[in-house]
């Protein structure tokens, strides 16, 4: 009886850690993918964005295999407590993660736009951004790996700094929008493409606090902390 | 004996109900939030716009509620089969309503900008792309109360008419800019309000792909279908 106990524990652990070892493979590809769509404006490479527009569906089709896992882990072992909070926080994360992909694939279709036109200056301001976010998806990821609440927590603050970066190439392109009216095109795709690296630190940062309310049992502190994104909605006019 | 059987299933009936009176109050409170903020933008009403943004924690509670809520029942009940894709279901759905809520302050934000500059005449495409979202969102809930996979699949086509308002609107958005440089801001934030309102339209068919799959037990018909979402990325030039 012993035994067949200790089967049964040691073989839900198993599964519990095939769940996470896909969790970690989605954000593997997620974080890769960010970095393609990215180097495919930089590179002005349309084959590369349109590799990064395929290749989406990779990580579609592990969200939904660690929803089927999930739930056919909740239904034949009906787990308690704190493994069933593990379940649960794999699904919330798989979630963000997949949201990531969705979120890199339309870089990737606004990076096609971009190089049919002429280049803008302000477009050298997004791969320091998406650094930023990519090492947030990474560090992120680490914390969930090694069930780090603290990291998890210096993790989710960093988010600031890419809200800050957003707030301040908002600014920058309606300006340049204002100054020629052949920016415009460029500049509506860079605003766009800016916000949704602004989105992928959102996500990154649900996950951090997913993740620090799974180990803790609390709310990360400074949750309700209100965004500074009021430059985001700060009117900016042309100089006429 | 079965009369305590009988109690046990009907008491696990009764908390599925609650669960789904949770996630149709979300659904309501989300439809009203977005006709607000829509109002706001018409009437130019920043004070409207200012409740909107108060009250979308009333959406990110109740969501935390049917979390655990579902945690609980997931513990407590152990639901097999059909009862344990309910649950799973109200997750699902939870989440999707709280990002529509999320999406709705957002405009509302924007709503407090463009009250301060000068309207410009493309606002008036908002009021009817935003319309059309809300029966969508009102059509998805009901589809889901009544558990209609056929509503279900009549809602997530009419998206489409969302994505087709949304090109169209994003072409015009940039000829106007590039007349006029005064235009710009206002442009600017029109964009990304209608850029929310077509997130929220995807939203609600994620909705009701969420319902389909959970009545029929396969994906809706059509769900691989690519989003023509073309003009959306074309290269719109100034006349020059």
């Amino acid at each position: 009886m012993a035994d067949e106990h200790t089967h049964i524990v040691s073989s839900f652990d198993e599964e519990l850690t095939r769940l996470n070892n896909i969790i970690s493979q989605m954000g593997g590809l997620a974080e890769s993918q960010l970095i393609s769509s990215i180097r495919s404006i930089v590179k002005r490479d349309s084959e590369l964005a349109e590799k990064v527009i395929l290749s989406d569906q990779r990580i579609d089709v592990l969200e939904q295999e660690v929803q089927d896992f999930a739930v056919r882990l909740l239904a034949l072992r009906q787990p308690m407590a704190d493994d069933l909070r593990q379940v649960v926080t794999a699904l919330k994360l798989s979630n963000d993660l997949e949201r990531i992909g969705d979120l890199a694939k339309n870089i990737a279709k606004r990076a096609q736009v971009l190089n049919q036109i002429p280049p803008i200056r302000p477009v050298q301001a997004i791969p320091n951004m998406a650094k930023l976010a990519q090492e947030i998806i990474k560090d992120v990821l680490d914390a969930y790996i090694e069930s780090d609440a603290e990291k998890a927590h210096r993790v989710w603050e960093r988010d600031q700094e890419v809200d800050d970066m957003y707030n301040s190439l908002f600014r920058e392109l309606l300006t340049y929008m204002m100054e020629d009216p052949r920016n415009i095109t460029a500049s509506t795709h860079l605003l766009f493409i800016a916000k949704n690296i602004e989105r992928i630190g959102d996500h990154a940062t649900n996950i951090a606090e997913t993740i620090y309310y799974r180990i803790k049992g609390e709310d990360l502190p400074g949750i309700d902390r209100p965004k500074n994104d009021a430059a985001n909605f700060a009117v900016v006019k042309p100089n006429d």
